[in-house]
């Protein structure tokens, strides 16, 4: 017989409620785990020089064997970007819809990780068994097409993932979320809801994507005799939809520009998720072909982004698009929380060009908002609420939403990442840690670069290095070469050839007393210099440069 | 006889105009200079390690003989925090109000200026005469009591300079702005505009700051059980007149936190410009003799200052508060561009801990709408628009609506920084440009970081450094110590022996390849490490480290 711990479902988060983003959880029954996306993140500002961030999956490593596939709830990053790191170590099946299987298809095939990953496209309202799981697919709208939340059915009883997602009754293209289906499920009874808490504190129901192409409508009659530029999301195919739909209807030509732009709306083509009239779409190439007044270039860069496209043409380093004054610069998008400050740069970029920036009304978030998220909470009723997705703050905000429905404060769980949560009808409750979290990727290097690495970073980037260089007689200790000492980062050294004369007689004087206290441990020497040295210059200039003294031996 | 030019007024904003916060500006009729304001700027995210940054003000210094005052419109720091920097090259006499003078005074203080220092208190609705200007201070409403603007009479013609502004018609101190005068000084002939426009791209009217004593109310009604904990800015005094309100009508006692907080209430109470009543105001050692349902605390950190007294109990490194489950905390401010993340990092640290974090409806902006800067055009009915504070594109907005106001669009202009405003009643255009802008301070050192310095720290910040260090004998070149490579910041290098192992054998061919093509210069020879190396680590890292090969010779 069994003993109760094995007829409970465990779930487990490995990342993603600390650092946003890593969004993985794995579901484990006896011996049947399931793990639902495998998202990156972009690194925090303390992380510095680290290009992206993916979860730590050593639990699933070392219980290889059980794990039956990932699940795949929708094509962002944030969902699907860690694929391709942790497919190496965890190379099990990958379930999603079609258009998200497609994104991660293109990703595969940078990686060359396509031949070697089985996938398998599912439709909504279709199930799929994993050992001890079924999984179902149900349509949800989301700011990309063929989004998904499952329903989890466990010997212990059901949970339902919401993924991201939000409630839209008239979406651009397919159909509404099935909220019948949540009701269904509901009604039979559902153990524990994960929902979506990205937009937990904030009052009121989103709006539907179909009022941008409104927008649009109304921008597009207003700016007739203008080039009209507009950024927006690469992913947001709907987006995509609705600015050639408006261009279409005035008569525009579309470019679309910033590789991960051409490449999602090439996929999506490709797999029939939009809908281009022919002789719209042109390469960039073309453009001088037409007057401005009939062109659209779709563009990334909705973030700010130093690299993407709509940055290169604001700061004119862009090899085939100029800003020029009159054209019509549109924001589709809101910055994502940290990006504010880069996206006001090139908004003040583009003015000062000469644009005419509209940054309003052309945008509509994804995510629930909190009418949405109660109405979800209506609909499947859980026993057990566990908020997901957003900062903690978004996820409490949440769990407030639930227990003003009336689901009690012991049953909503903020969970933390590498929590074990085991329940099933009875009882629920965090039973153990497995390691779980953050891992940095810089360059090549997965995990090389640790705390250590990070700080001396943070050392160098605010007060720069000073390198103490000196040639040491074998056993006499004489001094046969410097002390030399270069800088870098600290301060520019033409202006401050006195400061530098003076820091090498300090060395010098330490160098002395070393000498005379016969002082010949290398590390003792090195501390002597470095104290002295950091002691004059915080005296002289307030700043504490990194000082590395480095002793070579002839 | 004069030229024409000597008839003409001179505008010359010499920062403030790129940078934000860096507002100053040179008004210059014949032999007289006056200088509007003296504020200084947080450094941008790129200026790695920079404290502050402050005008470039060569040219007063090289006018210095003309320099008649400092009038300064309001006592925040992007309007009077570069003067203790300043005042040592240019040295004159210091005209504001009464709180501002206050405020600038204990600043003085602090940096052993104040003997050195006239200044002098002007009342709304007087004015002073320096040199060919006279100048009068007008009442206004801002986020800090006694903000004024200034009608600068000259023989040219008068120029109405707003100051940060709003119009508030129920203020919590003292009186609401003047419209009257400006109506009145309007209606006489004015020249040039220069209006405030950081909340140019925000349609309406900013609420009154009354408005946030309501919500006060409301919230300390519905919070009758725990300890209420509000951040807010420090300079905000009514803000703070209205939580004191609050805790005193719902019998609470008030405890003042942070440094800048307590410094401004101090100089704010001796002057008259807050009311606070007898025994509500505590010393936070006393908190403890009271139970947490009679406590406010009013603290700084609003806007996630790593080093301000909010984060500190955030994080749990205060030493008198500790944040307990069930505190009730109030951001009494909206974060400012840039310091969104670090709010919100603080929010969620909140939250974990247990707070009730309250961020809504309990902040209204300083600054002028739109409907409120249409008021002010109205009423003054200027020939030019030189619209001022706030970012290229909120002056642009306003422009925008300046024009929409029937200015014609060659006499508004977008001033840069240093650019030489020449206008009189017939005419007004840039005819200049003199030496203006921003100066980084770090540390001790005014202007010592420049370009070269902080383009260093970026490359350390991002991927470390390696030190190769070798000693060759005189004249023959040979290796005698080394190659020895050091790193920081590159990884951490217990993990990556076998890498350095390998970058030291690359550094050994390069040398003899120098040995065998007979190179002998030193800078070769460094460059010929460098690129090896470089090329090495690229490809085996995908990181791009700084590289400084050190040679010493024996």
């Amino acid at each position: 017989m069994k003993n109760l711990n094995n007829s409970k479902l465990k779930i487990i988060p490995l990342g993603g409620l600390e650092q946003i983003g890593l969004n993985i959880t794995a579901f484990q029954f006896e011996d049947s785990i399931i793990v639902v996306d495998c998202g990156l993140a972009f690194p925090e500002d303390d992380m510095l020089g680290i290009d992206l961030v993916i979860p730590d999956v050593t639990y699933l490593k070392n219980n290889i064997s059980k794990v039956k596939g990932f699940i795949i709830t929708h094509g962002h990053e944030d969902h699907i970007g860690a694929l391709p790191y942790i497919l190496r170590d965890v190379n099990v099946p990958i379930y999603a819809t079609k258009l998200t299987i497609g994104i991660i298809e293109r990703k595969l095939k940078e990686h060359n990780l396509l031949k070697n990953t089985k996938r398998k496209v599912v439709k909504h309202g279709q199930s799929i068994n994993l050992g001890a799981f079924r999984i179902e697919f149900i349509k949800t709208n989301h700011s990309i097409a063929d989004a998904s939340a499952l329903a989890i059915y466990s010997p212990a009883g059901t949970v339902i993932h919401t993924g991201d997602f939000k409630v839209d009754y008239t979406p651009v293209f397919g159909d509404a979320i099935d909220l019948q289906r949540f009701g269904e499920i509901g009604k039979k009874g559902v153990l524990a809801l994960m929902c979506d808490s990205t937009n937990a504190e904030r009052p009121g129901f989103t709006m539907s994507e179909r009022t941008v192409g409104k927008t649009f409508d109304n921008i597009f009659s207003e700016h007739r005799n203008t080039r009209i530029i507009i950024a927006t999301f690469a992913s947001n195919v709907d987006r995509v939809q609705q600015i050639i739909n408006s261009a279409y209807k005035y008569g525009r030509k579309v470019v679309v520009e910033g590789r991960s732009m051409v490449n999602i709306i090439s996929t999506a083509l490709e797999l029939g998720y939009i809908n281009i009239p022919e002789n719209t779409l042109i390469e960039i190439e073309q453009m001088k072909n037409y007057p401005d007044e009939q062109m659209v270039l779709i563009t990334t860069g909705s973030q700010g982004e130093s690299m993407a496209a709509l940055s290169r043409m604001a700061s004119d380093v862009h090899r085939k698009v100029s800003i020029k004054p009159g054209d019509t610069v549109i924001f589709s998008s809101n910055p994502i929380p940290g990006n504010e400050k880069a996206v006001s740069k090139v908004i003040n970029e583009l003015s000062m060009k000469g644009a005419d920036v509209i940054f309003q009304d052309a945008h509509v978030s994804g995510h629930a908002c909190q009418e949405e998220i109660k109405l979800i909470y209506s609909l499947v009723h859980p026993k057990y609420a566990l908020p997901v997705h957003g900062e903690y703050r978004h996820r409490k905000a949440q769990a407030a939403i639930a227990e003003s429905l009336g689901i009690p404060k012991d049953r909503i769980f903020m969970l933390h990442s590498g929590d074990v949560f085991e329940v099933n009808g009875e009882s629920g409750a965090v039973v153990d840690h497995v390691q779980a979290g953050a891992i940095l990727v810089d360059g090549l290097g997965v995990g090389d670069v640790g705390n250590i690495v990070l700080r001396d970073r943070q050392h160098l980037a605010e007060d720069g290095i000073l390198i103490v260089v000196l040639t040491l007689e074998k056993y006499s200790n004489q001094v046969l070469a410097g002390p030399d000492i270069v800088s870098r980062g600290f301060v520019y050294v033409r202006e401050s050839e006195s400061l530098m004369d003076e820091a090498r007689h300090v060395v010098e004087h330490a160098l002395d007393e070393c000498m005379e206290r016969r002082i010949s441990d290398w590390g003792k020497i090195k501390n002597i210099i470095k104290d002295s040295l950091s002691d004059f210059l915080w005296k002289k200039t307030k700043r504490n440069p990194m000082i590395l003294p480095i002793i070579m031996e002839v």
